[in-house]
């Protein structure tokens, strides 16, 4: 497995394209294939979900032709007109595409509980499906459309040993605890695999990365993950290799995220093992980067270690304050804080390490709960006043 | 029922005195009676709850003769050193009260990790025995002395019908997200009624109250609530006037604690009814008050009301999204956002109505879920600089 370049368009015949105009954005990808998605467990479900996946599992048969996205604008909690505006979108994509309506996957983000302008997408539909393209700049003109508080363009593409190639885009930054999907991610490979391959090795993926990020423990309304296969490689992959690959662009992406949360100057990596189940290490590492009050002691670069027990301790995982060890690392620092329930000796300069590592960009923090075999890694962003600043003014 | 001044000191027979010298203070509350607790939920509980607990639970059969506690330092993951000295805290009050040791409550605030300076309290202990007064001063002075981040001194107390008098104080600022408990609070009551009925009692009032509160989500390894029942009044209230009076002083008490959540600026409160189960009603009106993202609106007074809708949406809550109703109020003004699931034509002025109200200091929001009979009401602040500023550097 090796990384290229390109995104989306790293894989052979899908094209991109897409334009910004302030905060509103409209991004289209387009490249027919087997395709399965996960969606928000928010039961607050957007209008471009609730259309998607209807075409997704039933209209379509778990094919998709194209996908249309814009920025600015949710259309979330927007009732039977969200819906039919989402439809008019998926309709004037199909038409411009000369595809089947229910071949299209619609997804929004932006301001909830407003009404969308779908004249406006009308009026520049046209111009984005002129200007689509294979090239890695259209794929990164998609994901500049779509993105709202990120700072950062999201891309990661892998081609494998067999020669398939799995290339895909994110946005996010802010509203992220993602639950069965994130913000928008699109994601397509080559390879030639059926819907229920495709869904089945999608929802492991999301599970080991988009489910495994916080950034403020807020969880969206429009969260949407999307695969396609088109197949052209027609080489049809281990599904073991296949999974590997996908991993690799989920995680990256994922990450990606998790460093560009809105406000964000680190990334916070938290890896738990030792749990007695998978839930435990899961919840263990969530808590670790769920907290405000890690994220603002990572943010002040404070060695206030205290505070990871705490979170570890009121996670919910099963533990015992004797066996657990703590571990802080960046690159090739690294220094234990607990060793089986023991605070090390503090004259021994750990505090000094510490500081050391809470200067990086990129703090580890391990646990080991010493109770069993079961382990995860999660990821976040530090808390910062610029996180407050974005927020405190979204709308206006 | 009316509200009185004076804190625990309001309750006959209730000595209390405190010092404060810089991060380190030592609280001391005398008074003997029938008592009982509640604790943290968090799976890390620091020394002092444990030796509290078993003294409550076993060694005093349901009494207490006085409180012992520090600020500066949690005695929180410290093990058997840390048993150890919160024993050796009973103990010298104790020696000092001349109580049994069994009767002594022990509790401490601050940072988590760190060895007690158990020599500092022995070397003040008996100036602090000696200062105990019943004065509304004293009570002030045993509050004051267990501030860590507080900015307000925190006391509530009430007269009923009966003659009967509850008298309380608390700390807390940060790391609350109380569960079964919050940060100290010491509530005192000349009412004569036995252990198990307090015990009832304080459940009920706590879960209504100090667990209905969020300041940051993180829950700390320290909460403890006391409730000690003096007999000096010799009356035997009926438990729901007592239950009525307890209510009032802890949700008093927790309101003050939202309040003072670190570097807020205002107070939110999320009523949520028509949930189909009181745990609904509960977890929706926590997520509201929990959410980063509602907590950064209300600090920039930014109208950004679909973000409720997202919290009630993955709060875990049973909706249906055409069944919401969502309206705000501060004072005398109430402006209906959304009735049952349809937004209000904001040609109607409704959102220059939000923008009046997010500009005061108290904000409630009003969620109908419109499924059921359920309600609840929980508390949090705005998240602000200066709770980033305040958790940046705590340790240093």
């Amino acid at each position: 497995m090796k990384q290229v370049d390109g995104g989306v368009c790293a894989v052979k015949g899908v094209r991109a394209s897409g334009i910004k105009f302030g905060k509103m954005g409209l991004a289209v990808i387009a490249a027919e294939g087997s395709a399965a998605g996960v969606f928000t467990r928010n039961k607050i479900i957007a209008a471009p979900l609730i259309v998607t996946r209807e075409n997704l599992s039933n209209n379509g048969n778990g094919r998709l032709a194209a996908v249309i996205a814009n920025s600015g604008n949710a259309n979330a909690f927007t009732g039977e007109q969200g819906i039919t505006d989402a439809k008019k979108m998926a309709h004037i994509l199909a038409e411009q595409l000369n595809v089947p309506e229910e071949l299209v996957a619609v997804a929004s983000t932006g301001v909830i509980g407003r009404k969308l302008d779908v004249d406006w997408i009308s009026e520049h539909v046209g111009e984005v499906v002129e200007a689509l393209d294979s090239t890695p700049d259209s794929s990164n003109a998609a994901v500049r459309a779509i993105m709202t508080t990120d700072l950062v363009e999201k891309e990661s593409a892998v081609e494998l040993e067999s020669g398939v190639r799995i290339g895909g885009i994110a946005k996010g930054s802010g509203m992220i605890e993602p639950n069965m999907g994130t913000m928008l991610s699109f994601i397509y490979t080559d390879a030639s695999l059926p819907a229920d391959v495709l869904e089945k090795c999608l929802k492991q993926s999301v599970d080991k990365s988009f489910n495994m990020i916080v950034v403020d423990g807020d969880t969206s309304t429009n969260d949407i993950v999307l695969l396609t296969a088109t197949g052209a490689s027609s080489v049809e992959p281990q599904v073991e290799e296949f999974q590997m690959g996908l991993d690799h662009v989920t995680v990256d992406l994922a990450k990606m995220i998790a460093r560009d949360g809105e406000g964000a100057t680190k990334l916070i990596e938290a890896q738990v093992k030792g749990a007695k189940t998978e839930n435990d290490a899961r919840i263990a590492a969530k808590a670790i980067v769920r907290s405000p009050l890690v994220k603002s002691a990572v943010f002040g670069k404070d060695p206030n270690w205290g505070r990871v027990i705490a979170a570890v301790g009121y996670s919910g995982a099963d533990i015992d304050q004797d066996k657990i060890s703590l571990t802080f690392a960046s690159g090739d620092d690294i220094v234990l804080l607990v060793e089986c329930g023991n605070i090390q000796d503090s004259s021994t300069g750990v505090l000094s390490s510490l500081e050391n590592i809470m200067a990086q960009d990129e703090i580890i923090i391990m646990v080991d709960i010493g109770l069993g075999e079961q382990s995860a890694i999660a990821w976040g962003c530090d808390l910062t006043y610029d996180y407050v600043k974005i927020n405190a003014d979204y709308t206006t």
